[in-house]
């Protein structure tokens, strides 16, 4: 694993997790070896965690050869150089979002990686809540009928402070919201809706000195015909973590909230009995018989955010067992690199004051 | 009309309303004269309130041959004897909620208006709310299959305060939160579920020096085997005029919050389709078939607390014109006297200790 | 009156209610007469409504003497001429939005009835609504700090029939969801952040056949720095009559939801005692100290959709009585047609597909 | 560790995460044992789990002196036996709750225990709940003022059923809803507002064969005056795992909802400024002050049920290292042995159909 702080800490939560919850696991992960810049940080860290060694080049992880598969939850300036050398060496890879600091460099690495020919997956751990995946199965199966709307937006609260982090710093983080928050949400309208073919979007950044983006709000069309709206900023007093979506359609709308995580609103046009009694429905997404929820606990014992990442490795896990494709519920590299593409149109837009259409390379 | 304070207000509103909203209106009322203690309150009333002539004296109003619905919205202790001489004379009546100070009174009054052969009415408004009256038809279908439980609360924020009200003195009043907001969840308990059979209480008085109960917690059992919880209280600080109640049977549970009277919580456990998308739906009952909606607006136009008096001046001038019984979706003075007889019995066993069996008189 | 249909009978019975709420009301209005194109039904209407004479030809009530304040409640194409009409013979104008069908005919209906002397009122109810009131009082203190982002979307779900409708007809309309319900968080956007520069909108419609837009998507830029998004839609299915909007500052965060119109979500960041129990606090807006509530009913007996008629007005008329500003808590034709620019910029960029900045003409 | 069920699966998690988020943990526990009926399954738990080795017989663990701590997550008739046995081997004991079947089984489990000289805690993780340990917070600073109300229930729907479960044996469970949901609200009530002195109940068994009661009701007092209800049911159709409760004081109310652990819900009467914008705050309980959540993650990262047993472990275990008292924070075997006497006074009042109060024994 290359990183140490939030995402190393969840993602070595998940692998020591998962073979509690997971059973039988599709492996025992073995956690090998961490690395990190600083080197009594990462020594706590492996200590804490439980890996047996440590480094402070990441490149000593590409040559490690009991390293099989290679967690970059390092920051976004890391994101490129060390996954394409893991997979060069061979090495699965799961890389944390988003996968590059732009459209450019994301496509780079998903080309590389991809000529590896080994697994890879963007870390997008929002696909693996069950209320997302409930709401995935039943726009797949058409529940909600031809889809009209999609409007999603990622509020945070930190964004008025002084601090330097190296979120606020262009070079190592490629972009602010966007990147950052606004991935996730990108990712989301793709993996619910689907491709996304224009943007109109306004940018903007409310700390004069600071390099990168606040905020954006952007108008959306898909390839479907669908229409929507996506936002995301730093500056929402209030707003913790609060990822919002909603889609509607033309038999029925389902909304989600982050901050509920284990609840899905769902709205049937038709269900019967009761006609009279339609409304949107607070179902607490914990039911024995889904996909997720087998592995933990009875009906109504609510999980956490950090189970995203245990559903996440788990199904990794899995597709490199099976030697099946990743997608389409985990996120491919290809999924990481259009997830950019659409965060730089809203980018361009945003420059331009133009709708800017969003051209995906092969 | 009997009274000019909070219950005359509504009253006078729904009259004039009602022309507006049920088109065409079971009749055009003429509001002939109201009657109140302080002349220049009352005249001013009359004016506000466009009765063509005004009393300080009820009994003038019993007197006038032009008055055939006598409306008492007058304090506890003026609602026996004024019900009765209206009724006597000819006069319909409706009365409001608690019919008595006891059950006793209630008894004497329902037996003497019921002898003289007019229609009668206990004002219990909250029957007359759009999604009341959607749970009632749902449990009258047997929508939630046999019922296992029903638990009401009315909670206010008023009762820490040293001023004087009529409210606070068992002379005017009979009893404290028991007969104010107690009466209004226990006929919500027999309207939805049925008859109560015995109760266990504990009635308290939070203010040393206050005369009425301030606050009362029971557990119950109905005739058909359901148990459940009432409670009142005037101490709940933040809790403005939350009455909510929640009934669980086999195939279904249904939750109600005054505070969002336009809503009503609904689960149907086999509803189909969505099998997995089960849980509670928010239904916002404004149908434009609703017995009472399709006088309103549009839906999802939200209508307030005081058009419950709408709907139930509504429903006993439709009565009254088509000489049909008030019951069972307009509360008799019967349903007053028994709902009084619950919560004599609340306050006997606050006294005693002992669960309390309810006893109704033919 | 001009009109007896949907807002006709709202605007009716905020007359008839006036005197009941408002105490001592501005005026007692007499309902003088009601104009509308179908001989019968506005014989009925009239009835029903308690007006004291009917016309098919709504030049009737400009030449009737006895007539002070044209109320007109008609279809969107007759807002300009009737309007300029009774302001010329003297009239004050209360109208119904979209002032016009487009900015030009906006503008020069403003123009012509501020050219008159008259009062004037575009009726965007919304402003009357006691939260979005404490909303602007909060906003305007400063409570909020630096307003960053306001977002908005009025949702309903009844676009999907094949009924003619005149909404859908270019002609009568102008637009579709963009002067009818765009029209809506357009005005309150302004009236609660401030002027809008400039709009990225997305214009669609999904029934292929409809002459006007079913839907729009926006991000948009205001004059002080705020940025945000408006949407409005009658293609989401479940969304009743769901109006919500949010506004984040430096120092809090308001939310509203027009389904529960009684309620206001607030968040204040530095809000003292308990200074770990920070969170948004649903305020049942019904205080006694209320610009409105004083009118109505004890705290938390809460009110409908139909009140926000009457506090409109009771505003109006208060207005004309004092011989004093229609702003700024109403909106004058001055606001109707800022709106309308606002709208119009929304279907240039539409079409355009670039961002349009928004010019208000003296 | 007893037990590799439900509860097994919980605790083991829990020592194997706590690592992973208390940084540095007071221990790092090791897994030496545990124990179940049938082998087969018990050597799969002790694979899964990360145990060191298994038995069929607890008393091996009782003589195994490499286990300091024993855990006893077994079913309520091996609650009492191994747990004295590990006591009196000089083991400190966390046990399970209800902690014994009964009253006096319970005062003799707790009696001996402490007796043995040995740190004991009785699982009530919920006292571990973020949000209610800050509810406990603000009331023991008096930040609520007097307390007048609590009311709280455990409702659950999986009761309708056929299938044979040991819940449902009275030898092996000693009661239903009242020991299984009850002593979790029972227990929430003592550590929140204090010592229960008499209770007025009725309890209920809907399925007629069933040996053990489905649901009860209760009225009750404390001996600081307040009053307020408890309920626990597994008969409440859509209640997943619905523990709710809430507070009213002089100065403010607070209100919690298990399915939604991360949120506080709280009203206090006095906060500046925005003195009109009173009302309910959602608090997201995720503050890094808070003494739990310096563990987790970033504000607004939700967890989940099983971390309530992270929190408790690491509370005992603290206790142990540093020789200091298992309470206030910690249940111990007194408040579990308290806990069943408010149960049986329960059992008894649904009898006797009296008030029953509650005596407890030292």
């Amino acid at each position: 694993m290359l990183g140490y702080a939030f995402m190393g800490k969840a993602h070595s939560n998940a692998y020591k997790t998962l073979a509690y919850m997971v059973w039988p696991p599709p492996y025992l992960p073995r956690l090998v070896a961490i690395a990190g810049r600083r080197e009594q940080a990462v020594a706590e860290a492996a200590a804490r965690y439980g890996f047996e060694s440590h480094a402070t080049d990441w490149a000593r992880l590409i040559e490690d050869e009991r390293v099989e598969l290679f967690d970059n939850s390092g920051p976004n300036d890391l994101h490129a150089e060390p996954s394409v050398a893991a997979a060069r060496a061979g090495k699965h890879v799961l890389c944390e979002k988003p996968l590059g600091r732009d459209a450019a460099e994301s496509h780079d690495t998903w080309r590389a990686v991809e000529d590896a020919g080994v697994k890879h997956m963007c870390a997008f751990n929002y696909r693996f809540v069950p209320a997302v995946r409930l709401a995935r199965e039943m726009l797949a199966a058409g529940d909600l009928g031809e889809l009209f709307h999609f409007r999603a937006r990622y509020l945070q609260d930190w964004g008025p402070t002084t601090e330097r982090r190296w979120r606020f710093d262009k070079r190592a983080a490629g972009s602010g919201a966007v990147g950052d928050l606004g991935a996730h949400v990108v990712d989301l309208a793709r993996y619910l809706v689907g491709e996304i073919d224009s943007v109109s979007a306004v940018v903007t950044t409310f700390q004069a000195e600071r390099e990168v983006d606040d905020a954006f709000e952007a108008a959306l069309r898909f390839s479907n015909g669908a229409v929507g709206t996506l936002e995301a900023s730093r500056f929402c007093a209030g707003r913790r973590n609060s990822l919002t979506f909603e889609v509607n359609g033309s038999r029925g709308s389902i909304a989600f909230d982050l901050e509920r995580l284990n609840e899905l609103q769902v709205y049937l046009s038709d269900s019967t009995p009761g006609a009279r009694a339609q409304g949107f429905r607070t179902v607490i997404v914990s039911e024995a018989d889904h996909p997720f929820w087998r592995w933990w606990w009875p009906h109504g014992h609510v999980i956490g955010w950090e189970h995203t990442f245990v559903h996440e490795i788990a199904h990794l896990l899995t597709a490199i067992r099976e030697d099946v494709d990743v997608g389409p519920h985990g996120a491919t590299f290809e999924d990481g690199y259009r997830a950019a593409e659409v965060c730089d149109a809203i980018l361009r837009s945003g420059e331009s004051g133009r709708r800017e259409e969003v051209d995906y390379r092969a």
